[in-house]
């Protein structure tokens, strides 16, 4: 079985910087330390591959070490198609992954396809060679607490808590982003082994022995105003009731109420009350048990809804985490289960509307310097951004980078351009060892429409409006990304998503330069513009902040 | 009521003639000689609109005469709603039109949107601004009659006849086509406005009084060999019915059974049997009615392709011409609805896996002198094509321009970027008054996904598969046409179809001749591509003859 890792260094394999990215970069994606299961090229996401096969892979390989400075790959599911006369100020690789015609556009034909060998997968940054690996996920929950945070208590989270559950793949990261972000937690969970790996990679803090001790230690950390995250072994259709009944009853409450388990699969994602693990594990395997352990599933899940509708109706904040346990409450019959808004439209959005986003950027050199060197690069752009060098500070301390060295944070309209025309002046000026990678996930401000997810209740009705996204990349071609990518089905699966991707490579040249003025600008700018056009208040201000020209919005 | 023309001769409105070439075009596409339905804005197929509403029309014409030759317009579903700073070879225009996520991609959804103000239906080249009246289609629909005379006549259509629907904006291309072929046609069409439009513009020989007056005129024309046309006023799910039982009584047989209604709007494109024009319209226009309209539509479509079927059973060769009634038919529970083909597998499909398909250009002087000189200039750069030669020397006498000057032939891989350059250096010798725009239609080799369509029938079953489309926008934007387009639901309606649109400007500079032999190449090079991949030998065979780079392609 093949073992991939990308070249370091300052060496050239390919004719220049910008192929040498996309050459080093979907290898980093396979990289063991970085992809779930890289022998059958899934980086992430289930499926999600770099490419349709390994025959492909070394194809495209081969075709970027071959790739002139004015000619563009073309890349269709991860099969290099084409190679076509360009120039200079063009994409070097163009990508379409996954795209069906909207009747076809189900996993049933996906599959079919996939079996026979002419399509692919992927998900976001699988198939457009710019996924970091975890790092990711503990920056966006992290945000989300932050913009809580703000919303709800002026921005200071000392000596609040959150109440969660989860702590499988994606939820095991809210207790380190909620201490990042200043809180406390109290996370349930019910499995010991999920517990267990999330103590062991300092992911949470400290297990309590049962909800009293769960809520001494808190009600000590949060009196001392230190963030520490607690894990509670039990069932959250359980705990979160108990909970609000010692709520009521004058005893402690929390400051924000969420959950992650994962109630979209309600044979193997949620722990029915009163069952056992090991009872769970084998309805699990047996699919004579699957109607009455969906049932029973559901029917936790609607108590577990109705908790966190009490805790709302306290005047507690409270968030759907984008695992769907409100349809599933509101199909058992709790009417007013949407009473609570999903994480995107309560939080994620206003940042939307300023045009932030996850960007995030790779060091090609391979050499953990030239990140720390762009993270108080970062701290010197911005001074005055406490959450972004607090943020800078613990990723560095607590978070271990996989494959070639990557950071992550949420910038903004007039930041990223900032940012990236910083690190291009560090590369020609020699500061940093070799060439940075500039790019984002597909959940940003103006690159994705998704209706159950990024686009869940848009001010104008517009959520499933898919112009938004193929604009973005026919923009960020436009204006001269190194690869541009667009995708169908990431995150929510096959018919409910339609997203693009862009990565730039900042080489130190003055053509770069120009070009990430352009496309930073543009790329986060279409977000803010898609949201000033959906009559977002917030994005209308931050067009007219940053001079963005909208002709229709006055 | 406006009255939109536009701006002819050598004196420019807008800063250079890459913008000035969409300002004209656009108002060209609302011509009155050009626009189906120009005061609202509807330039052909149902309700395939230039603009979204006259606000934005303004705004768009406002925007590209501001517009810099480093700036891009935006336009999202008819509205303009960005500029942004590119470079000089980036497009001046990117659009994206009617594009919904897939589970939403249906009329319903559509029609919400819509109605709010928040959406448009772009068609193909009415949202694209690339329509050039009946005349786009012509060659496209006299190159079908004539394979299919070839295939099923031996060449001869002499005292033949074709039997088909629909005389609206494309389908009354087709008497003129059959006249053209050398074949009669009898054509039926429920508006007396839309025949007197066909017999204005000769489009269409005559007008019967009735069926029997209507076969009569078969009878004598096809006996004395004449190819002449007949409009017969009527509802097709009437008539062809008729028609049917006829010929198995003994009567009259068609010798081609074809279909241009607009079946796929089953608003605004079918009027269902039974109902007057004034009650359809008025049904169109009132929301609560449309429920009621798409079940009668459908029901009788239903009927029109059961005898559309019968014919077919009786030998007489059968072609879906690209309406998507047999889908509607099939959705009614005719279970053999796709018994008989497309017309493309049946007779386009070689064609684009040479590359070719309907290119076309316009001449903004609005001289017609401008069109008859690169009519010369063709015949002398390909001497040796006597199809064209013909085709060129018919056109011209029989085809009535419409709007500005405009000429359409299908030409291949390696014709194009000839042609294009050509016509370049007419411009910048003088020889030509003003600038030259060269586009094509969506439906062409590269730029179209549509199952029931152009993608129907491909030899590894991708017919579904819509990376490719979406690559060739990315391609011709990364290449520098002057303005690109990605539609959703043209030709086949919402969720049906996912396709491209590319214009460039031959404005007689040196730096448009790069772009032009990059874009003209490129753009039917992926469409060569695309087919290659598929498996095509003649697309293969051409690949190599014209030296593509296809990676995976041995
Ligand atoms: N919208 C987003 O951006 C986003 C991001 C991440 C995750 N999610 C959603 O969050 C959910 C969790 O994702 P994941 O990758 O962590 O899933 P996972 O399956 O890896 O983890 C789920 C965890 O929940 C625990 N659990 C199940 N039932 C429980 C119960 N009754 N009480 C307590 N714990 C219980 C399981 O033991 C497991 O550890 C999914 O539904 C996912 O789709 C959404
Ligand atoms: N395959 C191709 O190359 C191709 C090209 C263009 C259009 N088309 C398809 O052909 C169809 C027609 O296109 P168009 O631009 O001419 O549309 P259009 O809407 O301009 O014209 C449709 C015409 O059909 C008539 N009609 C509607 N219902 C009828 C009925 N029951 N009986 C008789 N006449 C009826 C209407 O009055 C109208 O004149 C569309 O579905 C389009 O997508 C296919």
């Amino acid at each position: 079985s093949r073992v991939i890792r990308a070249p370091r260094g300052s060496q050239l394999t390919c004719k220049n910087w910008l192929t040498e990215a996309a050459y080093r970069m979907i290898q980093n994606n396979l990289d063991a330390e970085v992809a779930e299961d890289p022998k059958n090229l899934v980086v992430y996401g289930g499926i999600g591959r770099a490419a349709r096969n390994w025959e492909c892979f070394d194809q495209i390989l081969a075709s970027l070490k071959d790739l002139s400075s004015d000619e563009t790959l073309l890349v269709q599911s991860g099969k290099p198609v084409g190679v076509f006369k360009t120039h200079e100020n063009a994409p070097r690789v163009l990508i379409a992954n996954s795209n069906l015609v909207p009747q076809w556009a189900n996993w049933e034909h996906f599959n079919e396809l996939d079996r026979k060998g002419l399509f692919m997968y992927g998900q976001m940054t699988a198939g457009s060679w710019i996924y970091i690996g975890s790092q990711g996920i503990v920056q966006g929950t992290f945000e989300t607490f932050v913009e809580a945070g703000r919303q709800h208590y002026d921005n200071h989270l000392a000596g609040r808590w959150i109440l969660t559950a989860g702590l499988g793949g994606m939820g095991g990261a809210q207790p380190l982003a909620a201490t990042l972000a200043g809180a406390c937690s109290l996370n349930v969970e019910c499995q010991q082994s999920s517990i267990d790996f999330r103590l062991r990679t300092r992911y949470v803090d400290k297990q309590a022995h049962d909800i009293d001790h769960a809520l001494e230690l808190i009600a000590q950390h949060t009196a001392a105003k230190e963030a520490v995250s607690i894990a509670l072994l039990g069932n959250a259709a359980d705990i979160i009731p108990e909970l609000v009944r010692r709520a009521q009853a004058g005893g402690m409450r929390p400051d924000l109420v969420t959950d992650q388990t994962s109630a979209h699969d309600l044979i193997n994602g949620y722990l029915p009350s009163g069952w056992s693990v090991e009872k769970w594990k084998a309805a699990q395997k047996d699919p004579a048990q699957h109607a009455a352990l969906t049932k029973a599933a559901s029917q936790s899940c609607a108590v577990h809804v109705q908790a966190m509708l009490d805790f709302q109706s306290m005047g507690i904040p409270t968030v759907d985490y984008g695992n769907n346990i409100r349809q599933v409450a509101f199909d058992q019959g709790v009417k007013n289960a949407f009473d609570f808004p999903g994480f995107v439209p309560a939080y994620i959005r206003p940042l939307f509307c300023e045009g932030k986003g996850p960007f995030r950027w790779v060091a090609l050199s391979g050499d953990p310097e030239d990140i720390y060197k762009t993270d108080a690069k970062l701290k010197e752009l911005f001074p005055n951004d406490k959450p972004l060098h607090r943020w800078l500070d613990m990723a560095r301390e607590r978070i271990a980078f996989q494959g070639l060295p990557a950071r992550i944070c949420w910038l903004g309209l007039g930041e990223r351009d900032k940012a990236g025309l910083a690190f291009n002046e560090m590369v020609k000026s020699g500061e940093l060892k070799a060439p940075i990678v500039i790019g984002r996930d597909h959940l940003d401000t103006g690159s994705v429409a998704s209706p159950n997810r990024e686009t869940e209740a848009m001010k104008d009705g517009t959520d499933a409006v898919s112009d938004w996204p193929l604009l973005n990349a026919l923009l960020n071609t436009a204006g001269g990304a190194t690869w541009v990518s667009l995708h169908h089905g990431g995150g929510v699966g096959m018919g409910y998503s339609q997203h693009a991707g862009m990565v730039i490579v900042a080489d130190g040249t003055d053509a770069a330069a120009e070009r990430l003025a352009r496309v930073l600008v543009n790329d986060c700018g279409s977000g803010v513009m898609r949201h000033a056009d959906a009559g977002y208040e917030l994005a209308v201000e931050t067009a007219k902040k940053q001079g963005l020209k909208l002709p229709m919005v006055k």
